[in-house]
């Protein structure tokens, strides 16, 4: 049987990331590391072509500014038009209005997938203000019942990041278990788990499937990180090169 | 006695970093690594909103353009209303004009800390033109002085980073020694030292006491990622490792 | 005999780098683990001042935006005035409209090195429509004819990376051997590449030797950095680690 991980590394999809500036060099290791081809294209007179050319699209809001947020509104309207599955990571909506305003723009120009922690679902679900900056103040499982009514509501399955990752299509909800609290010790370690769900959604067979071969490929790579790293440094070495080893 | 770090760890202080695009990576990790809470929430429609509900805001110049100039000045005034204390590092002031025009104009809007290498010190207090790019030119020592007037005249901690770290609140003056000279083979470890300044003063009972606690962090943390370390590479990497591992 | 690595490290160069924001960070910590000193300083208000003041300066414009090509202008006419040597590396021209205009543009105002991979060489010399991104579709040798062709129109030295790199200032061609499929697993390893060529033409004899120290450095320590990592994340650290323990 061939995986979707052995398809991924086969094609190289070219990933295009519209994504935050913290975790844009850890983004592109991830991808590298799993066997996708990582792009950046920034520019609002850019970001289009790209988007048409690449094989998927991501768009994290993690430090949006407004000529990013007029860039991602091109992009995500050519890879409509081209057929370019593109994924949706709400970082920190809530509180803050640049961004939340935007993501509730984009999640009506069809993402396949929306990433967040359960603050950030429950937030764009409309059942709550949000986290604590970057982190969650709810569980995983608080937010299941949104992200079910969200992906009915938009037709994006919606993954849940959390010590127990669920996704789901609005009608049944898969969980993945595994990873490491050290992935909460890594900055971009659930922003780069976005970007290889959008490398996913190439080559996998349904967009809920991406989302969970990209939530185990992280699961697995985190624990054996996990098992030799000395603490956070050499834990992100480590995943870089179990992502790398992960037998497909 | 519960120290500092303890109490950074128990709190996690969400720190907002307006800060240089080589190092926010680094930076972030840093701050997970000791225990605070990184975000970067760079727009000029954010910042302001951010500082607000942060613990602690961190202003460096390191790679400035306008635009960030202005969410920096607006993230500033929120700061001061909201009574969030704040951290200038004033990146190769002196020979460029808009880093130097803004950390002039900031210095009057009350920084708690601000936190440079001898050069940018002795550049903000009038009295040298800076040094070479972000390297000092000048020896700590010799910036001591003027970091004791800078400090009378502002109201804030300056620290001078160096071999030995000087940091005086106009009165005394503590020194903190250690580190290593591999610190200043990794981008970005002075730009991580004045982030965790600004996390330590959501958790010290001073600004004094905050701009001690994460010298002596770090220079502990880089004794015994040094001895370990083959070079600048596995250092870096040691250094979070270190900073996690770090007795509290 | 002195080397030109040696030489480095004793002038270590000021290199101001207006380069990609996804490699910022590794290229910084590329430079400085050769030797060099690097900055970044991106304002069109500073880049000029800056460009006047460093001993040789990058030009990437692997993430461009209108206003980086801003200064990228004012940074390069600075450049000339000042007789400061600059590099061009063209990441991705081709299919996307606002690099490669940019880039033609540049290419007529004297950069002493312009550095890139087979599809962007053929691109640049108007041979070919461009790569899959940032990856090159073509191998280097299909390249070489086209990159002497560039090399003397312009006057540049013209670099082409590759398995095997070539670098030809239009009448010879020196080849450099070595490296590791690895530097393909590391985002921005070409790109640190273009950096180190920047930082060696401040003290090579000529920028054909500034290319050719420069590949030279990266393959051998990649050759030796893949000896000992166990992945792409643990190569990229052993990099650093071997390009300065590099014996000069």
């Amino acid at each position: 049987m061939t995986t979707d991980l052995a398809r991924l590394r086969e094609r190289a999809p070219l990933t295009h990331c519209l994504t935050n500036a913290v975790v844009q060099n850890f983004t592109a290791n991830v991808l590298l590391a799993a066997g996708a081809a990582p792009a950046m294209v920034p520019a609002v007179e850019e970001a289009g072509d790209f988007a048409r050319i690449a094989d998927a699209l991501l768009v994290n809001v993690g430090t949006l500014t407004a000529p990013q947020a007029e860039a991602m509104r091109v992009a995500v309207a050519a890879a409509r038009e081209a057929h370019t599955p593109w994924v949706l990571d709400p970082v920190a909506v809530g509180a803050l209005m640049l961004r939340t305003g935007l993501a509730l723009e984009l999640l009506g120009q069809g993402p396949v997938i929306v990433r967040g922690n359960p603050s950030e679902i429950l937030a764009l679900a409309g059942e709550a203000g949000g986290g604590r900056g970057v982190d969650s103040t709810a569980a995983a499982e608080e937010a299941v019942g949104a992200a079910r009514e969200l992906a009915q509501r938009t037709g994006a399955v919606v993954a849940v990041s959390g010590v127990v990752d669920h996704v789901t299509d609005g009608r049944t909800v898969r969980t993945v278990e595994g990873g490491d609290v050290l992935l909460t010790k890594v900055t971009g370690a659930g922003c780069a788990l976005g970007a290889l769900m959008a490398a996913f959604c190439a080559v996998s067979a349904t967009p809920l499937d991406a989302a969970v071969a990209a939530s185990q490929l992280v699961a697995r790579a985190a624990e054996r990180a996990a098992a030799t790293a000395r603490g956070p440094g050499s834990f992100a070495v480590a995943l870089l090169d179990e992502l790398a080893a992960e037998a497909s």
